[in-house]
């Protein structure tokens, strides 16, 4: 049978061979055994419990009924397994009530769940996202009310930020907190777009909340953070009455129907009540605090989502019986082939393949930068790769999130007119990769954040670092037998992407801020090209060695006779010329880019607003 | 009021300033009036009766119920006034029914009809494409039943290709074809994706179906084409009885829900008898006469709908109000701007813009060479311009329909977390956009048929013609003020291409094919791009003296002063700067590409099947 979701093989090499489990005393118990086990358990539970969910979950959607949301059924069932199984805070601490997983590996099991049903794993993610906010700046007793109830998943959590008037700008907010003499606060406003904001898979929902004291300053200096419950909270944990948090409605979206986008209103039916999280005034640095968390959660959901449409793909691509071979079209008699013979669907596959396993290991590599920088004595190992993390983000995100789409693009366009019509996963799954582009900070976002903030943070040395991780690579490729040419050509890319870096950097600082930022959108773009050409020629570098141990010789024929017999070398022969592909024909085009970025065009910062089109 | 659809302003310049009408005496009463008359009846039509079935198109769908099917009922009185205006043949001959319009003037009509309402133009779109046939192969008795009625739309019509076996192969089809004593054939078989297939919107619908006669030879040489009308029809004209055509079903698809997908089954319930149409085993070359018409219907639908989503993202650019200008931000007390002053958002619009106006031109530049090819009486422009389509089509349909889904994105894009919910119209428009790639032949197919055809054909004369019109818009903008260092930079790219074509023109003829072929699509998109290029090179060379004479410079500033308050200068200056954006900043990555297809990496054709990924 075809693997589903995922390509267990290509895990294991980037946990295993590619860039290896962080050695630590606090991750003892996680060896590679107990790791395999641990990613086959998710497998399992992805493959068995929660693919099942994802077309209903798509054609059922979450229904509203006066306040009350619906999840469609046979997420319930889902959802007890998931708890059982103590997945949702499988990376936290054993204190909080978490299993103490590396992050790395955390992302593992993650990519088969989410992969299996993005909407279903997004009522996790929110909530793990507010339990985590409760654990960063909760009191004793915030953290005894609510947060193993969370962690456990017995109770939901989300993220009110988004209002009708306050989307990415979100320092225009006009919710309103009002403090009553008890030290609580009572909170009116109405927030959009929140996911998972009501449902019926937990009894309670522990809402995260930005609002504004009343009196505090304009723009996000005055914002605080606050934990509303849907339903209060007794001193004893057991529930209290309805906190008036209604849900005045949900979106109908283009996907992920399975999750409730809710529009929730505070304070208007009688007095949603809520104690303040984390310091008066600081609720918009407690948010950036957990910010990186949550955007390197949506770049794995687009990612993981983009992984499942390869799968269907190829496995598409090898039964669809159409056409006839190119080379052997004018053979008397010959049958038609599978379509992964004909070589736009092989160009179009390897292209899928290339990016999605240069977004594993970069995802991977973030998740390994967490592990190390929380485990690490060496102050500067600790400061290197938690900096490594702020730099990545953007990436990690609006890079990976841009590119899934396109994966996801392709694997319908591989189906044929079949992938148009909902009989077959990839449609679904192209029109749930959509939003990742969007929310969490738009890739626009994501954009002005890595040139911005990212590129000038401690005067450029997270950028010198990022780039001295990438040199370290191409210098080691430079030995290998089989990727010295791709080495070369990834070492004039990483420097011509440093030469970029300072003069957008610079010019980002200057009078020209408005054509550096007109940029910032393709300088993330041709970062993340850098990052891909970085992984895979890593993993190339990696597999060079091993093909030659399995096949004897890197000579193409020899490499595909022994392909066909030996699974390892079929494997290792498809790393490096994954890697080759995307440096010889993808790569290129992303220096040119680099030269107009230098150029700076100045179209878009001078059109005048008329000239855009009539009125 | 916002423009709706598309932009008049834009129309007008192509069809009068940048291409001009075609001089001829069968046009002669298609003046310049007439024609801006048309395309303003066009737009009313559009914008009042069709504009308005697009939502409720999409949510209500075609209902399928024992064999019938019903249009989404709003879809019934825009049809009538759609027939009233005698709008489906508008541009064919007056003795068949038509009014005898230019191409040209056609494109621009359908260009507003098909962006208020792709689904239910696809009615429309099919039925013409079926009685084209008619007009070109049917014997006098078929042209007296059927012809006149399709062309009024009193019938439809289809194409019945497709089986489950037989896609993008149509070679592989089974329907077989038995030939009857009266001359007459019964028809078996079962044909799936059959657009407009069944639907209440007309009394009968004829359609062309493509099968093998018994005994005939197997592939594409034993295909057959029939006139299979659901309901027989009498010699008076008058219906007979139901000719056994069964709508077994529709499909669920990711948009254009407002037309019907279906499953037809004919011969099986009953006799399905069909007249043979043209000769016995030419059915795939009359199939191919159509194809260019076919193919380029879809480029526009692709081109219409990504105008819209313009249209919509550059609306709401204009009144979002959110986050301050990047200009301004540290300014105190400064106000929150329309989202277009952000760098980010003029970029997308401004990517947008290029391409929809690039592909504007391209189509209708393309509609021109139908019209010269037509009419004119030197026998050598009659072939260059005849040539010019068969050489354009794959860009028309293939590279214009890639570019739809991209320009519909960000559409999606600009409105952030409201692109992704259905209340918006650009949701709709991206879901629907996405078919373009797929049917008609997929763009796999499009790049194919460029490189392994088109580019072949009359010994490379065709893609020579091409590169002679690109070089005499090149020499031309080459001494206009303003222009000229685009000029240069298209000049350039112009002859890599042609030097690109030359190397993978004579690698598709050697035993390198499958490399060739593996850059197929590579090559179409920089053949596009460059295509791109040429057109806004041409507009901004029309454009720059208009602009000096309205702003009496070409100086940013000055230019962009006079823009706040003349229509005309904003407009021109838009032109030049647009044209500089796509030169400047996206046409090198497509020189980029062109060394990478010369280069010709093997990775596509070498990587072993096992390579691609796990079983």
């Amino acid at each position: 049978m075809a693997q589903l979701i995922s390509d267990r093989r290509d895990i294991d090499f980037v946990l295993h061979e590619q860039l290896g489990l962080v050695d630590h005393e606090r991750f003892a118990e996680f060896n590679k055994k107990t790791v395999d086990l641990i990613v086959s358990e998710a497998r399992n539970l992805a493959v068995k419990e929660i693919l099942p969910t994802q077309k209903p979950g798509d054609e059922e959607g979450c229904t509203f009924d006066n306040g009350r949301v619906t999840v469609p059924p046979c997420f319930k069932r889902a959802w007890e397994l998931y708890k059982e199984g103590e997945w949702l805070a499988m990376t936290d601490d054993p204190e909080v009530g978490g299993q103490g997983m590396p992050k790395l590996v955390g992302l593992a099991a993650n990519e088969y769940l989410i992969g299996a049903n993005p909407s279903f794993m997004l009522y996790s993610g929110m909530t793990h996202g507010a339990a985590t906010l409760v654990e960063a700046f909760g009191t004793d007793e915030q953290k005894r009310l609510y947060m193993k109830k969370m962690f456990s998943g017995e109770w939901g959590g989300t993220m009110l930020l988004t209002e009708a008037e306050a989307g990415s700008d979100v320092g225009a907010l006009s919710s309103v907190a009002k403090k009553n003499a008890d030290g609580t606060y009572s909170i009116t406003g109405t927030k959009i777009f929140i996911s998972a904001g009501e449902h019926d898979l937990a009894k309670n929902i522990i809402h995260p909340v930005l609002a504004r004291i009343e009196g505090a300053p304009e723009g996000t200096r005055g914002i605080s953070l606050f934990l509303v419950p849907k339903y209060r909270v007794n001193d004893d944990g057991s529930l209290g009455e309805f906190n008036n948090v209604v849900c005045t409605g949900i979106e109908e979206k283009m996907g992920l129907h399975g999750n409730a986008t809710c529009t929730l209103s505070l304070g208007e039916k009688g007095e949603s009540i809520g104690t303040l999280l984390g310091a008066e005034n600081k609720g918009m640095s407690a948010m950036f605090r957990m910010m990186n968390e949550a955007r390197a959660f949506v770049g794995l959901q687009g990612f993981a989502v983009s992984t499942a449409s390869y799968m269907y793909a190829l496995d598409y691509a090898r039964t669809r019986i159409q056409g006839k071979n190119i080379l052997k079209a004018r053979q008397p008699g010959v049958k038609s082939c599978p379509i992964i013979e004909h070589p736009d669907v092989r160009r179009q596959l390897l292209n899928m393949k290339a990016l999605i396993e240069g977004m594993r290991s970069l995802i991977y590599f973030n998740g390994k930068c967490l592990d190390i920088a929380e485990t690490s004595e060496d102050p500067e190992q600790k400061e290197r790769y938690g900096d490594m993390v702020e730099l990545l983000t953007p990436l990690v995100k609006g890079y990976v999130t841009d590119r899934s789409l396109e994966v996801c693009s392709h694997g319908v366009q591989v189906y044929g007119g079949y992938g148009y019509i909902k009989e077959f996963p990839v449609e679904q799954l192209m029109r749930d990769s959509r939003i990742y582009m969007i929310y969490e900070g738009t890739n626009g976002i994501q954009a002005m954040d890595l040139l911005g903030r990212k590129l000038a943070m401690k005067d450029g040395k997270l950028f010198r670092d990022f780039i001295d991780e990438i040199r370290q690579v191409v210098e080691a490729a430079k030995q290998v037998e089989g990727v010295k040419a791709i080495a070369a050509r990834v070492e004039k890319a990483v420097d011509k992407l440093e030469q970029t870096a300072k003069v957008i950097g610079e010019r980002s600082k200057s009078k020209d801020v408005m054509n550096a930022y007109s940029f910032a959108h393709p300088f993330l773009e041709v970062t993340g090209d850098v990052a891909m050409a970085w992984m895979l020629l890593w993993r190339a570098m990696v597999a060079a060695p091993k093909l030659v141990k399995k096949a004897g010789s890197l000579d193409p024929e020899v490499v595909a006779a022994k392909s066909a017999t030996n699974k390892d070398a079929a494997y290792y022969a498809g790393q490096v010329m994954t890697a080759a592909f995307f440096i010889n024909t993808l790569l290129p085009s992303a220096l040119a880019k680099m030269d107009a970025i230098v150029e700076g065009d100045s179209s878009v910062e001078t059109m005048p607003e008329a000239a855009f089109g009539s009125r």
